[in-house]
């Protein structure tokens, strides 16, 4: 936890206090043990981050002192669109996105991810929210990433991902393609990447039709919880 | 599984027969499903690659005629140099180090390493060489990655690391640091992560005499697992 984060509506009418009784609290006495008068890092879910001086402290719970003085970190300018991998391995890749900065990522279908996958109840709304919370409070930022389950592949890509990567460089990883991933894009991206085994060649027909360009990441077969952090340490 | 490895004594005196009855021939029949005549990717640990053909299978073995006529892909030129993560995550980290083609890791205590780390079965020898094995099948590779398992921080920095980075690229992420994690090195990299919290300043200042220059990977705090694929990611 390198920033503790908290709602709005969790500080004083003025703005100025916050208090926490749960696991933030048990965070700030039981790794951070500050003394009174120390300034730790914090932030307002989707707001601005700054420090919280430690006014008080006990067994139950933590009062700060807070001032929000600065921005959160640049959103990274990146749309990742991810064929639905297993649920373990779908939440380690979107809390690392989300500790990159990504910001928007479609989960979706597509023929090689089972669809038991869906089934899942770590797709809840509040499920993910944890989990994105989490990646935030690694990274210090406070701006929840938005998902998207899209579980019908085409109309995904032929109706609603046209408008969704418009203006941006349109890459589709695939093993089998002749050009290799570019680095340090310069420009927002629109990332897809596909199941283990990849997309068949008639959903990378579609990205093609959608003007998405099928580019290697790497000259060995990366999983999918490699590929994503790698694709975007070269890309950004 | 990307690839069906197997040791050089388990093929025919001739070198042209491999037969299989373990969890290789299970993959094989269960997930490639191949034909009889069908050709399949192979390669012998530590060696070269190539085809097999299946010319028999049933319900506990498969026969394949090989050809190794290609060497594996070219070794990614880096050195991790990795402060000890919990055993989970060590295990993803050198996984996905294994997938990406890093040859040679080291595994160092440090300051904010728990001792308690270094007690886990999955140090062993034949535990990591069985994960190891794993990236390779990923990854379509047969180079096990050489991994050193160092308990002494001082000495292995100041003694031995000296040599072991001659001729590289040396860096060590730290979020402190006022330069950026350079893209595309160009050349072999030896590349130091600390544990969760950093490298304490003492060890950076060894880092340092030993010629190493601190970079930061991100403008976000990265966790392990997201920081080493990201940053092989930007450097190769």
């Amino acid at each position: 936890m390198n920033i503790i984060l908290f709602d709005r509506n969790e500080l004083s009418p003025d703005g100025t206090i916050a208090r926490f009784d749960d696991r933030r609290a048990n965070h700030i006495r039981q790794v951070l043990r500050p003394s009174v008068g120390d300034e730790l890092s914090v932030g307002v879910t989707n707001g601005r981050i700054g420090t919280g001086k430690v006014t008080q402290f006990d067994e139950k719970a933590v009062t700060l002192e807070v001032r929000l003085d600065r921005d959160p970190p640049a959103p990274l300018p990146l749309t990742v669109v991810l064929a639905l991998p297993r649920p373990k391995v779908m939440r380690r890749v979107l809390h690392g996105l989300t500790v990159m900065g990504a910001k928007r990522v479609v989960l979706l279908n597509s023929a090689r991810v089972e669809k038991s996958y869906w089934q899942t109840p770590f797709l809840g709304a509040e499920e993910l929210n944890r989990l994105l919370l989490l990646g935030l409070e690694q990274a210090g930022d406070t701006m929840l990433p938005e998902i998207l389950l899209r579980r019908k592949f085409r109309p995904f890509v032929e109706d609603e991902l046209p408008a969704l990567s418009e203006r941006t460089l349109k890459l589709v990883a695939h093993p089998a393609a002749a050009g290799e991933c570019p680095r340090g894009a310069g420009r927002p991206v629109t990332l897809a990447i596909g199941p283990e085994g990849g997309f068949v060649p008639f959903e990378i027909g579609l990205f093609e039709a959608a003007g998405f360009e099928p580019v290697r990441l790497a000259e060995r077969i990366l999983n999918v919880e490699t590929a994503v952090p790698a694709s975007v340490g070269r890309l950004f």
